[in-house]
């Protein structure tokens, strides 16, 4: 095993960051949640180990694969959920550098309804342009055989039938399952996870506040969605 | 730029200081928040700079305005919600030396809904004398328009049509998005947000309990909030 | 002003420390919340200044008074909610040495609900021989004139139409405004306080998950209440 | 009382150690709730003390008894439910190493309204191999008698009766009461009464998003269950 690019090894500690941050942010229990991230100059994905303490986890113990899971460096096994994420590297493009799984309580819920999360506010329209969509089960040979890597083609054909952009979207629910996000980076990632939570459990009060709750009218979810993210955007700084 | 008066830069340090009193009392995720006040002898207005870091802030990134958000002083642009809280400013006068604006999660569900809350208890009488209103939506002209004018304008027009007075009731759900609040100081409006926030929650619950709760009695209503506002008040010191 | 008995300095101390001990359980938002505790030697009463930020607070802020609300030390006004206070007191007897009021979420919507807590389970058995009543709503004169202590005597009222003994049911709801708690020290009052919200919570969650969920049979009521009050309990220590 | 192996006195700091970890993972209100574990080589079984404050206990108070509670070690009552934790050692066999009671709020929301939890989701299908059963209510006479015991042979009997294997389905809620979870250690099981109370959280709100949802296919329940515990587990390392 070669050394690696700087790049890569900063990637590493990125990953560890931001795997620390999703438990700052009370997204993860136990070990449940993982992040990864690509370094775009050498194709090559950074990501949690499987089960282990965030306590004790080290940069070192953050492997990397390559694009179809070679294990690059790293003594220890990749999330179980690595197959998910590498799918959602090759789809996606270049709106993923970062990918966030978690089972965070209340994106779980919707996920284990299978139900979208309709667009009810501007907190969705910060970071959704549109319902967080939820994958359709997979059929009983897809978990037999390669699980998690059908997981991830299940997300991208849903994303694909469904003609949506995963740069405008940046999460989804999969059915009985939970919730992946992703970002330009593993922080922004993890920022989407965080809003996808958030997101998640207003949109359970609003309809516990009103079963007919009217969805965001278009020109609200795009003035918001674009004031944040469009060519024109205004809000943040720079 | 010329420098300002001690009386703006104290302001400037109390905005930061109820900025990150919001954080503590768990109304704010990620950057979703902010609060500004209004120096009244020289009608300026210190406001949260757009989506910078709580850890990070400091005094000199509160931005300073005037009241038609001329930037006075301070390198970064203020929050993209500045020209709502300069309509609060404008329209309602002296009732209002401090707003603050949240996604806290309890408020937005009734904001999404598009429902006022109802006075259910002490707890909302002791801060708010009669329902929270809720905004009408913008149309889609004031939205692609002067956005965040309008949502200020909106909030003046529900207070106005609906006859309520600014210093009896100071809080609002816009409609679709979340709650503003305000008082005769910035760390006034951060407790009527708490307060909201609050009892925003307790009524989804009081619903879930008995859909048809009933609202508290005028005298009720009308106790507590003198006990606490009215001119032989009682609660409290002095 | 002559000085205090120790036993009363002792007890302020407490008082204090049992308001602390509130906050750090969770049920107090900003200032809303009070603990009480009785001196039966002298029959002095100590209770949280209205209004005082609790970081502030030091036991000479605590107010000591005599069962007739006259203030007999500290300089600070006492509690608005004293007068209901006193009445526990006066009306219950040797039953309760200590009394807290607080608006925690879950405790509160109930109360607005005007609803009775019924025992669905152990945790309820354990703190409460029976369902946590609630009063009936005050008349509007009952408000306009002595309404604290008017608020005392609805809950005595309750209690004695009930035939409640507030020795085996130590907290009641008043309606549309929150819980009242108490216990033979203000440590037990507030330890009553904290399983009340913790009854509250379950007891609503369990009509979510059913909505005609059945009431504990009254032997595992009986036998969970007296194995830890009963004269032969065997919960805890000695 | 002779001086114990260094086996057992290490499992009296595992257990000191493990009901500290259920306060941290915040399943713990006032001191409900109870940690046990198991020395399989002399059958000796180490448990908390009744009633005391986690702040304070130590491994010394962690009481030492054998398999039918005669104590062996400790100055300190036992906690009141030792027989039930002892009943499950004996029927249970070598699935348990460790049993945790509490009164987590969720769980006890399904427990009070007497319904097994659906297998909603994969965060279920990684801990538990199916639905966690809910025993039936115990009889009066169950109750006036070995109250404690008869809960445990309740637990025993519905596990028997379903024909449900007790390492596959680590955990059972008491109808009425609250859960009990299992494990091969005291730290197994903490984590089981962990994943069970968000678990029983996210299928309360899944329910909420949709009364109707559908419970996890087979396959899939078989897959994340034997991902991780089965033969050929690939979850972790190792």
């Amino acid at each position: 095993m070669t050394s690696l690019p700087a790049s890569v090894e900063a990637l590493r500690r990125e990953v560890l960051e931001q795997n620390l941050a999703l438990v700052r942010h009370g997204l993860v229990t136990l070990t449940w949640g993982n992040v990864s991230g690509l370094d775009s100059a050498t194709g090559l994905v950074a990501i949690k180990p499987s089960g282990v303490d965030y306590g004790e986890m080290t940069a070192e113990d953050v492997v990397v694969v390559d694009l179809h899971g070679k294990v690059v460096a790293g003594a220890l096994r990749p999330s179980s959920d690595l197959p998910t994420h590498l799918v959602l590297y090759r789809e996606f493009g270049t709106a993923v550098g970062g990918v966030v799984h978690t089972h965070s309580r209340k994106a779980v819920a919707w996920a284990q309804a299978g139900a979208e999360i309709p667009a009810f506010g501007t907190t969705h329209a910060d970071h959704f342009f549109g319902p967080v969509p939820c994958t359709t089960p997979l059929s009983a040979d897809e978990v037999v055989g390669d699980y998690e890597e059908n997981t991830g083609l299940a997300i991208a054909r849903r994303f694909r039938d469904g003609a949506i952009d995963p740069a405008a979207v940046p999460g989804v629910l999969v059915a009985g399952h939970g919730p992946f996000t992703w970002g330009a980076s593993p922080r922004k990632a993890v920022e989407n996870a965080v809003a996808l939570e958030q997101v998640a459990a207003m949109a359970l009060d609003t309809l516990l506040v009103r079963a007919d709750a009217p969805v965001l009218p278009d020109w609200v979810l795009r003035k918001h969605f674009m004031r944040k993210h469009g060519p024109n955007a205004y809000y943040g700084q720079r």
